[in-house]
């Protein structure tokens, strides 16, 4: 059966089929917890390991849930998007199972080892100046030439759902959450898990960690628009995008909260992960733990999934000291 | 029922009930499986992941084992040992769940990191200069003092036989293993695995990777007599020791082979299970795996169980560059 690319916000309906579509391909993640870590939190944490995922990183399910639901004809133009991070991996890897080309617009002072894990997965590598200006062009005139379909990195309904999944699992997985708490940068893996827990469970509050550094999000709630970025700096370098406007009205319409870290929080919760747990967590996933280590007090003795969403550090610049 | 201590090498009736003991206390650690590493090696692979026992390695499953087969007498007067290893870290908190003091000898020249490790776990630490001799008179004269049961990290029936569940644990979790292979430094872990294969199974052939630097099992093996290590260098700090008179029979008697690697294998080893599997290993951890990648020829298209003996790691002092 071939599902229909999706142009609406994801129903319950939506995000069950897509489950559907990336078992054949994505982990089913494990979820690990750690006495010492729930010892320091006061709480019971649920860490829902994505950095254990295809590509090392969450954004392989909504790649490929997306990739799946397009026609032949579609898909024999190849896809697209301009990424230099997780996406551009995960777009890559799920074009070359589906047994297309993709083609990725990065930043020509991308790092080299972000460069060299998307030409290992097989993909067209164009590079362009670093600007947003620069890429948006660059794309478009890719598309244009081949009319391949461009994949958004979060603002995309398929690639929501396909994120939804990795919440509906850990719920599947563990009894009685009460609450998850993602990172937020677009707002793709953060809108997902709300939707899955709007119409999976009753009563689960979702959270999200932000870096001060680039708190578009926590600011957009605040003043009731979207307000993008501008020039965002933090460690957390997944979280440096804004919210779009189709995961804007989804996260402020259900969020709980969204809860502010500082790099140096980061850095703490992403060493506490590895010491600890013994896993690899980026940066960029170790905001959750650092928002609930701040903010215990609003987890004390509850059942929290931590979405750890993903694993992909450049082991020569690790931020330890 | 409470289990005696064991002063001969360990029967399959003696495995088991160390299984048996150890079950309440120990993690049964996950068998993890790596696509890209199998594409690299050639072969089929099985981690073993100790890195993700109880203090963080395998030792846990020997000290354990240990104490709880002592009587109520010989608890309480406490346990000793000297290590400034993982066997120090597993002592202690397997006294303090015993409900017993574990006095640790370490040289005062330890890293502060394992010092820390040690105290956290509510052990007392006595210093010495850092010899051999110092270790052991110093020692000796906690013994002669407390009366505790001294603990050996490696040459000790119980000790062996706690390691020995690891890979009896491996084959019940995998089927059809054709080889294990454990790292070797006082051959702890090794003799466990060698008398879990011969015992558990009909065919399993045990390989141990041990370090060029500290090569003295190999030139035991191949001289045909038990020859320490003198000034061994390696950054496998787990494998430093040498072998010792009951675990060099066991180990002579029933090994395939012992493969050696250098530093450089090691450490491209430990990289590629941490960029890979987003997991951390220690050096000594990634020793079989660099066995493996140096040999492929022997291994190609088999069933491989590596035992990832453990992932503590002092992470301002990582050896990527």
């Amino acid at each position: 059966m071939k599902l229909k690319i999706l142009d609406n916000i994801p129903s319950k309906n939506d995000i069950k089929e897509s489950k559907y579509i990336i078992s054949d391909y994505a982990h089913e993640t494990p979820v690990l917890t750690c006495n010492s870590i729930n010892q320091i939190a006061g709480t019971q944490l649920y860490f829902k390991c994505e950095n254990f995922q295809k590509v090392g990183a969450f954004k392989f399910r909504g790649a490929i849930n997306t990739i799946m639901r397009l026609e032949e004809d579609e898909l024999s133009k190849g896809v697209a998007t301009h990424s230099s991070g997780n996406h551009a991996q995960a777009l890559a890897l799920a074009a070359r199972i589906a047994g297309t080309t993709a083609s990725i617009v990065m930043p020509k002072n991308a790092p080299e080892i972000k460069i060299e894990a998307v030409k290992q997965y097989g993909a067209n590598i164009t590079f362009c100046e670093p600007t947003l200006a620069a890429r948006e062009k660059t794309l478009a005139e890719i598309i244009d030439k081949t009319g391949a379909w461009f994949i958004h990195p979060y603002n995309d309904y398929n690639v929501i759902a396909g994120q939804a999944t990795c919440a509906l699992e850990l719920i599947n997985q563990v009894n009685e959450i009460d609450a998850i708490i993602t990172p937020v940068g677009g707002g793709g893996l953060l809108s997902g898990t709300l939707l899955t827990a709007k119409h999976f469970s009753k009563c689960i509050k979702v959270f999200a960690g932000e870096p001060e550094g680039a708190k578009d999000a926590y600011l957009s709630l605040k003043n009731s628009e979207l307000i993008p970025s501008i020039n965002p700096d933090t460690i957390a370098d997944g979280l440096l995008t804004s919210l779009g406007d189709k995961t804007y009205p989804i996260i402020s319409e259900n969020i709980e909260e969204i809860l502010l870290v500082n790099d140096e929080e980061i850095v703490l919760a992403m060493r506490l992960l590895w010491e600890r747990m013994k896993i690899i967590v980026e940066p960029s996933g170790a905001v959750p733990l650092a928002a609930i280590l701040r903010e215990k007090h609003k987890f004390r003795n509850k059942n929290v999934g931590l979405i750890l969403s993903g694993g992909n550090i450049d082991l020569n610049k690790l931020p330890f000291s």
